[in-house]
């Protein structure tokens, strides 16, 4: 597997309405959103994918991602199941994650689980861009 | 000055919509919204402040928080002041900034920039919770 970094983020836009997780060691913030018109800088701090939307920008270094991970869990509110890709550091933490956003608890849009597996299936549970 | 981190958080209300930005070793999320209805709760990881919004969702580790820094500066694009609070860690690194959120370039609401100063006048550039 050949797959860059940049291909996978911009895959993710089949993924539809996502929510956004970036933790510091004293905050969280989590935003939803969808993925699209990312756009590419190369500065000091390593190579990075931006967005800006109205609601809300975004900003990933890329040189910073050692490997994604695709994982499901169980709500801590409501029975259901969650759809994750984790984007790991040298550490193996999370530095940013992306769930597949639900509407009431569990629902998600038609074609958005199976966008998930599809992604999944063709990268692997775990990969190293 | 025996202000709270929690008294501090309710008065920061006064500011209207801000621009939160919380920072992980490899990405940046920011969101535009208001603090309102703030609820806490103390978890194994320490006092968490928390807020739950239509758009996002946001939660301080209150414990982290060993500084606090009102600042002033220029923004990247556009010829405007920009004004901030910053959550330092014990490194005096900012886990959490929160800007007034501009409209057009430099364009505040009214009254904004008048209820940081007097934020910043009653608990001065720096203070330690």
């Amino acid at each position: 597997m050949t797959a860059t970094l940049k291909e996978f983020l911009e895959a993710c836009e089949s993924l539809g309405i996502l929510r956004f997780i970036v933790t510091s060691d004293m905050a969280v913030l989590e935003t939803r959103g969808t993925i699209q018109k990312l756009f590419y800088a190369e500065l000091p701090k390593g190579q990075y994918a931006n967005m800006h939307q109205d609601a809300f920008e975004f900003h990933l270094n890329m040189d910073q991602v050692k490997q994604i991970k695709f994982e499901t869990g169980e709500a801590k509110r409501g029975n259901f199941t969650t759809y994750a890709i984790r984007f790991l550091n040298e550490k193996a933490e999370p530095g940013l994650s992306l769930f597949l956003q639900w509407g009431k608890p569990g629902e998600y849009e038609p074609g958005q689980v199976e966008a998930w597996q599809a992604l999944r299936d063709q990268y692997g549970e775990t990969w190293k861009p």
